[in-house]
């Protein structure tokens, strides 16, 4: 199979810093920024210059050795220098509070600093080893997912796809871009129809973007067009991400994927989750169980900070929604694409 | 049943011009607008000054009497003014080609023209009176839809909408949301929940617009919303208006709706179309047969001007979409509520 060579890398560690895409400046610019200090790294998660549940582990791994090498310079003791970087890594754990992979990912290195018998010096490279062997593991893992879901991608498809599961989600490669990644190496007829996924229009400013820089074709379209265009069959497959998923198959992603599961199940179009194994949460037994975030009402009322509408309307803006597994025809990971039942295929996943 | 009575008046003539409400100027502002000669009203359809099939039907009914009045002080032969006023009618009939009520509503005028045996200046009399009259029987007309409808609002519905069937559609009550204000006025526990309705946003810019002024509880939700909300239990029914409607009971309207019908028949809340019998061209046997407008791609990828998407994306704006009558529980008419099969029951309705 031909080998897909993107040419976005979200986040990466050069040396002494952590180098990123900044993606609040998305569409009109592509611009990339160094972060050489923890709390540097603690605000751009905060803010959203980096985003996407993968790209903020990475994130996060990086500001530990950014909070390192600050404690470094302080002449402190080994056992102060452990004491006060455990609480740095705290701290910027809960940048993003909701963010499994970020806690995920912190924890990987406090597990080194507690485990650690080295002098202080060499615990900053082993934590700088383990931040870019988990760069690495990302983009790894999301070339198995492309790899298997372009498997599944019929020849010359156009797929639809929600919100933005890309390279700028994740470190480089992406899970349901990742499909698309790996399918358009071997059939450059492949094409991507991309949800604008009001209200923060991830598809239109995100999605667009980078497939746009890959050279891989995309139509940019509203959210409620995509029954129109499944049933004049120009859409042969859906493939979104996932932001969590339960250990019966429902899948929790961004608010709209629902709506767009039930039209693909209406045109008998297959639609496809892909995600790494570690979004699955087997502790969470059915989608009623996952919490769903519910966000500023101004990401509804106004569009580049004009209003959109009239004042005293209400709002309610839930972050993302519940696809129930009965609409999912696979789950793409790493190590294979899960069928039904998945309370089975999950559980196999994990075993094996 | 308690009547409602609606602060909106979307056109009407005065004495010698056409008063509107300038639809440009939303949601920032509810501005009037005097139209008082003929190229004026065709500017002002051409430019969505005044939108909604039955107001621009109005307008084009104003537009011909403004022309005749311009007309009057030329003075020409009778033979003249007739020959001349009909090209100007003709003429106002081409601002927006798509629309059926202004070709049908400037052909009521036209007959007048070509019928009456007065002078100029009761000829102009009579077009005017035949204006006014065309105005109040859009208001009744939607009164009576409005009627019918609440007679299958559930008590505290909230009712989802799409698009705006609304008083500012039409002279000032509405369709779909004349059946909202029917049933507001006899339970005002009814609520509103609107879609967006990407691209043009009519349903953050009109629909909450003229519902808070009429005091009706709105909730303003993204196109992709609609399901999340439908299992959660809190929509009791869709109601959206028809642009055009097949002799089968295929309706065509505003692009976004028939991923509403999908998401209601897949939670088994009743989906209702509002629209006068006019809506319906028997000589169009199904949804497959009617045209969908391909619109300016800058309405997907600009809002207020500004770029939302990466530059070399492709466009394809479909203004409308067609819903299949399988998924309309009732067409909501002026003669009453058509129900599958709706072949014969449309048939009926223009029997009797």
């Amino acid at each position: 199979m031909a080998e897909f060579t993107s040419k976005i890398r979200t986040i990466e560690w050069i040396d002494t810093y952590s180098r990123m895409v900044d993606q609040t400046k998305f569409p009109d610019h592509f611009e990339y920024i160094n972060i050489t200090t923890g709390q540097q790294m603690f605000d751009a998660i905060k803010t959203m210059i980096v985003r996407g549940a993968p790209a903020i582990g990475i994130a996060g791994a990086h500001g530990v050795v950014l909070y390192a090498q600050e404690l470094e310079k302080e002449n402190l003791t080994r056992e102060d220098f452990v004491k006060q970087l455990l609480e740095k890594a705290d701290h910027i754990a809960q940048a993003r509070p909701t963010a499994v992979n970020l806690m995920w990912a912190v924890e990987k290195q406090k597990e080194i600093i507690k485990n650690s018998k080295s002098d202080i010096k060499t615990l900053i490279e082993e934590l700088k080893a383990n931040g870019k062997k988990m760069e690495l593991e990302d983009i790894e893992i999301n070339k198995k997912i492309g790899d298997f879901g372009a498997t599944v991608v019929p020849k010359g498809a156009t797929i639809l796809t929600h919100c933005n599961a890309g390279a700028l989600a994740t470190v480089g490669y992406g899970t349901a871009l990742g499909v698309v990644r790996s399918a358009f190496a071997n059939d450059p007829t492949i094409q991507v129809f991309a949800d604008e996924t009001r209200p923060r229009q991830q598809g239109a400013r995100i999605t667009t973007l980078e497939l746009t820089m890959d050279g891989i074709p995309v139509t940019l379209i509203t959210d409620g067009m995509c029954s129109y265009f499944m049933k004049k069959g120009m859409i042969n497959m859906v493939c979104v991400g996932a932001d969590r998923i339960a250990a019966n198959g429902d899948a929790a992603n961004k608010i709209g994927t629902y709506t767009v599961a039930i039209a693909a199940k209406y045109h008998n179009i297959p639609f496809y989750v892909a995600a790494p194994l570690s979004t699955i949460d087997t502790n969470i037994k059915s989608g009623d169980d996952i919490v769903i975030e519910e966000r500023s009402h101004e990401e509804v009322t106004h569009i580049n900070g004009k209003s959109i509408c009239a004042k005293g309307v209400k709002i309610i803006n839930p972050g993302f929604d519940v696809t129930p597994h009965e609409l999912i025809t696979g789950i793409i990971t790493e190590k294979g694409i899960l069928r039904p039942d998945y309370t089975e295929s999950i559980k196999k996943a994990f075993e094996a």
